[in-house]
This record gives C-alpha cells, sequence and structure tokens, in this order.
C-alpha cells in the first residue's frame, strides 16, 4: 500500500504502522458504527469519515462494504476461543459450547455478523464460522485418535454450531449455559 | 396514504389499487436489485429508482431499508410453504424439513434472507422464520393430541429449523434431500 503525504504520521510509528493505524481505525468504525445500530445500511464514505481516514483509502485496501466487513469478521473471529482440552469429547464440546455462547452474547457480536451476513453473503458468513468448523474438527479428530466412536463432523456442527447461530441470529431467546448442555447430551446421548 | 397526481394511474385499477401498486413495484425493485448482488448496500434511492417511485414514497411507507427488508421478508416468507399431513409425526417432518430445504435452495430466497438480517437485525431475522416457528409447533401439537411422546418445540427447533437455516445461510453446502431425512432421524431415533 502507498503512503501518501497528505495523511498524518504518528511520531515512533514503526514501517508499515501507518496501514496498520489505518486498518485498526477503519475496523474500529465498523464496530462502533454496527453498535449504534441507524435503520440505514453502512457505506464506505460513512465509515471513512467516522475512522478519519479518505473514502477513496478505504475503496482502495478493501473494494467494499461486502469485503471490509467480512476482514472485520475474520480479524474478530479468529483466535479468540479457544479449543478445550478437558479430556473428554463431552466435556470438550461443553467447554466449547459455552464459550462460543458466551461470544455470541457480547452485544458487540452479534451486529457485526448480522452485517457480514448482509454485506458478503455467504463469504462473511464464513468468515464468521470458518474457525468454528476447523475447532469442531479438531476436537472431534482428538476424540477419534483416543478410539472412540465419534460423531461426525456433520453431525457436530447440525446438533451444536447451528443450534447456537440459529439462536442468536435469528431469535431473541438467551443463549443459557443449561441449554448449551443440552445441546451436549442430544448429540452425545449415554 | 395520499395520491398525489405526479404518479402515473392506470386503467382499471380499484380504489387503493395504487397503493397496492407501489407496494408491489418496490417488493419486486427489492428482489431484482438483492439478485444482482452488488458488493454495496441497498439504499432507499436505489430501491425507489428501480421502482419508478419517488423514494419519499418509500420513506414515508417503510421508515428505513431494515422495515422495508422486513416487509418483503415477511410476505414472502407467509403462506409459502403448508403444513403437511401425512398422518406421521416423521412424515410430517420429513416433507416440511424437504419443502423448507427446497424453499431455501431457491435462489431468490437466500439473498433476502441474508440482506434482511444485515439490514433488520433479530427483527428482520425473525421476519424470515416467525411463520416457519409457528408451523413446526402445529406439528408437534397435533402429535401430542394424538397421545405420543413429542418432541419439545425447542428440541426441534434445535434439531430441525437450526440446522437448515444455518447450513443454507452460513455455508455453502447443499441441503440435500438424504441429509434432511437424517436431521429428523436424528429428532426422531427409533
Amino acid at each position: 500500500m502507498s503512503t501518501p503525504a497528505s495523511l498524518p504520521s504518528r511520531t515512533g510509528s514503526r514501517p508499515g504502522g501507518r496501514s496498520a493505524r489505518i486498518r485498526a481505525a477503519v475496523h474500529r468504525a465498523v464496530g462502533e458504527l454496527l453498535a449504534e445500530q441507524g435503520g440505514e445500511p453502512l457505506t464506505i464514505p460513512v465509515v471513512a469519515a467516522h475512522a478519519g481516514v479518505h473514502a477513496t483509502t478505504v475503496y482502495r485496501r478493501w473494494g467494499s462494504v461486502g469485503e471490509l466487513f467480512t476482514d472485520v469478521a475474520t480479524s474478530r473471529f479468529s483466535g479468540d476461543i479457544v479449543v478445550p482440552d478437558t479430556g473428554s469429547l463431552r466435556g470438550d464440546l461443553e467447554r466449547y459450547a459455552s464459550d462460543l455462547a458466551r461470544d455470541l452474547t457480547d452485544p458487540d457480536t452479534l451486529p457485526l455478523v448480522r452485517a457480514t451476513i448482509g454485506a458478503a453473503g455467504e463469504q462473511g458468513a464464513s468468515a464468521c464460522t470458518a474457525e468454528r468448523q476447523q475447532q469442531l474438527r479438531a476436537m472431534l479428530e482428538r476424540d477419534q485418535a483416543r478410539g472412540h466412536h465419534t460423531p461426525t463432523v456433520e453431525h457436530a456442527t447440525d446438533a451444536l454450531l447451528a443450534p447456537l447461530y440459529y439462536r442468536a441470529v435469528f431469535t431473541d431467546q438467551p443463549l443459557t449455559p443449561d441449554w448449551t448442555r443440552t445441546l451436549v447430551t442430544h448429540l452425545l446421548p449415554d
């Protein structure tokens, strides 16, 4: 990315620091504007103005609102939840479902998930859930490596990820600890 | 609603026909524009121009893009699927899951669901699924009235509606007949 002299520099910035600062300012602007919840969709000029950068900078870097939200979602939903290792699949899934429920209940999360789905379709939706799918697979494969009869990734997705995201995105029902435990019980009946 | 003389009238229109024509034109414009899938979010001026009506008419009637999409979704997702009556809960749910999968696979459906979630949050999401919840409840209550041991609405929502919407909205995986039958089998194991 180029570094036009017209934009302010800060003392102490590393090489590449300006680009990182713009990225941080734009990401922060998206979060703050989404939290304000207007009735109208966010546009790049609005985000740019809120972030204090030129709209052309944002267009050049992200191309469209959909790509911008996808980038924000990818960064927001990567590394925020770790795969638990409790020694049993049931324990892992209960902990993971509970962590994911808490993450989805965070007031910043849902506006970003919904806006990203709205602006970037399947690519945006998958930016919100790609790491969840990988983490679920990791827990299942570890259990399988122990020689257990493990549910498939498809079944676990349908029984855990799907209801967590459906309830969060489509309903006003709370994602309670009792309910998340029930999801695991339905997947692993014993 | 007022009827400014500046807008075209058509021969043969009933009283109230103009209002209905505007509604139909704006709803159609939303569908067509969403199907075109730009990278930028739809705005009311864009929808109004495509529909051939004044933006102020659209603002006066719907208030915001979120309310407009919610209205389109409510109308699109009401009465389009009927509750089957096959004589058994398993038969009903298999038929219903298959009908819903087909509806969600319609190329017009997903852009509308995603855009409505994006622009109208929980209210919009619930406009897409409210009738589904009622229909699911109706099938379960009929089964219960036959004296059977019926799953709860919550369990059936988690096991059927959630994976159908999750797979459609969040992934690129197909909603195949085999898969929808598997969902019912997981809910009703016998």
